[in-house]
């Protein structure tokens, strides 16, 4: 299954020339999902060519501006191109209020229904699960109620053993109904547990995003053992003390967040307009967390690798 | 005097690749104003140079969400930016509800003031008047309250007669008096009016916006003369029963209107979507009214020339 990650958006509230505002799309085996939605999501979902129709799940970290002043523009220009299928809005409490107000006031009726679902949790809730995944939220660590998602995909059918298919001359019929746990009856009438058939698959890939925050030891336990770490990097070390002042991550502090959560890989991105480049953002976190990359917009980057 | 409009947007509700929703800045002597502010528009103010801090009075045709989306990401960015001068904020009735409701729900609090000034008005009025321009608005037809925008500048001071300076041998303090009206004084005592001094100077130019909106002549009466329309045309005349519909728009209705409102020049806006490029509507506009333009993104267009 792929599961990769395209940025849309990677600038902190002030957007540049280079970086528009938090946005990205999960995509997990052809299933979209879309995490945060700034100003400018929809220009960058047609600029990124993904199909603005593919996503029925909208996933919003927290209330601030650059993470859902898209939010309306997006959902008008769905209903503008014929949508008809729901959206599901997974968001803190208040989004309802938000977009039915600003709906109202602007005369539209979208041609969909809008699916709320208000986040309001101290502790970490199965938010989602379909076919292709699961999405968990957390608390984090902001100035106002902010949420990180860990989303991880379904198990993978075990493998068959080497040798099997030909020991018994499968077919694919045969192989699928051994991956589903029914096992298999030989032609002599000799039944066959799939345990005995099967080697489990690799574990199911998992991806964290955590933006805005603090690095904080309370929701390290919800993103162990991740894939890919997304990590608010708003600032430098040297700017620590106005990074705490408004509760933002650093490089520093995305690096030690990866670390303690034995992330395989970390991915910084929120960066301040003040950085023109980040080189040397990635360069201090990797003097504790070495497989660390930086994000930009229009970046795709697959799991696992 | 320097009178020009860049476009920042021409599209209609539905951005494109090459066209953001509508917006866009005229600039009158050096002083800007913002008309229309879809989302997307503090980035456009970035792509073509103009200043996020230069405009303090901000006008909003209506409030479906492709002329006001952009403005919550603008103001946020002003403030971003340190801004602590007041931003004016001309727009239909609702607008403060909606601003001040988005604001305290992402728990942002601006570090300027805004002033509203809401618009609910069945007659032509004069919003604003200042060294460089007046102001006025007046009601459109569209399908929630919309207002057209007339923007005159100040008269120039007049200008001398030929011959008037050599013959008196004024000095550049002599010609300021005269021209503001306090006459001249010869060396042998006697006393010249100004306006045995002076011609008028050229007319006030003016530039009217009128989107969206059915042609109506209800309104041409307030934009008789315009050096430049700005009109909606959101469709070719073959889609105008669509039009009619929803209150929009056309390549005839527009040049319809430059017509019966005598203006100098038509500058076509507020294309749909299913445009890629807009010749076709200019063609036909122009076999009414052959003095007619296509707005585009990035489009610079000068007064009276």
């Amino acid at each position: 299954m792929d599961f990769y990650i395209t940025i849309l958006g990677c600038s902190a509230a002030l957007p540049t020339a280079t970086r528009q505002c938090s946005s990205q799309v999960v995509n997990i085996d052809g299933y979209n999902l879309l995490i945060d939605c700034g100003e400018g999501t929809q220009n960058q979902i047609r600029r990124y060519r993904i199909k603005l129709q593919s996503m029925s799940d909208i996933f919003i970290s927290h209330l601030h501006g650059d993470h859902f002043f898209g939010l309306p523009g997006l959902l008008s220009s769905m209903h503008l191109c014929g949508r008809t299928e729901p959206v599901n809005i997974y968001a803190p409490k208040g989004i309802r209020k938000i977009l039915t107000h600003l709906f109202n006031a602007s005369g539209a009726k979208l041609s969909f229904e809008l699916v709320y679902h208000e986040i309001e949790t101290q502790e970490p809730i199965l938010l989602l699960e379909n076919k292709k995944c699961k999405v968990f939220t957390f608390p984090l660590v902001h100035s106002v109620p902010t949420y990180g998602f860990l989303i991880e995909e379904q198990p993978s059918l075990p493998n068959l053993k080497s040798g099997v298919r030909k020991t018994y001359n499968l077919s694919p019929a045969d192989i699928l109904k051994i991956k589903i746990g029914e096992g298999y009856t030989t032609e002599e009438g000799r039944f066959i547990p799939s345990s005995a058939l099967t080697k489990p698959a690799r574990p199911p890939k998992k991806y964290a995003y955590c933006c805005d925050t603090l690095f904080d030891e309370s929701f390290i336990p919800h993103i162990k053992d991740v894939d890919l770490l997304c990590f608010d990097c708003t600032f430098d070390s040297s700017l620590t003390y106005i990074a705490n002042d408004k509760l933002h991550g650093t490089s520093v502090s995305a690096a030690m967040a990866a670390k303690a959560a034995n992330a395989k890989q970390l991915l910084l991105t929120h960066f301040s307009a003040r950085y023109n480049d980040v080189d040397s953002l990635v360069d201090e976190a990797k003097t504790i967390f070495p497989n660390t990359l930086a994000a930009y917009d229009g970046m795709r980057i697959k799991l696992g690798l």
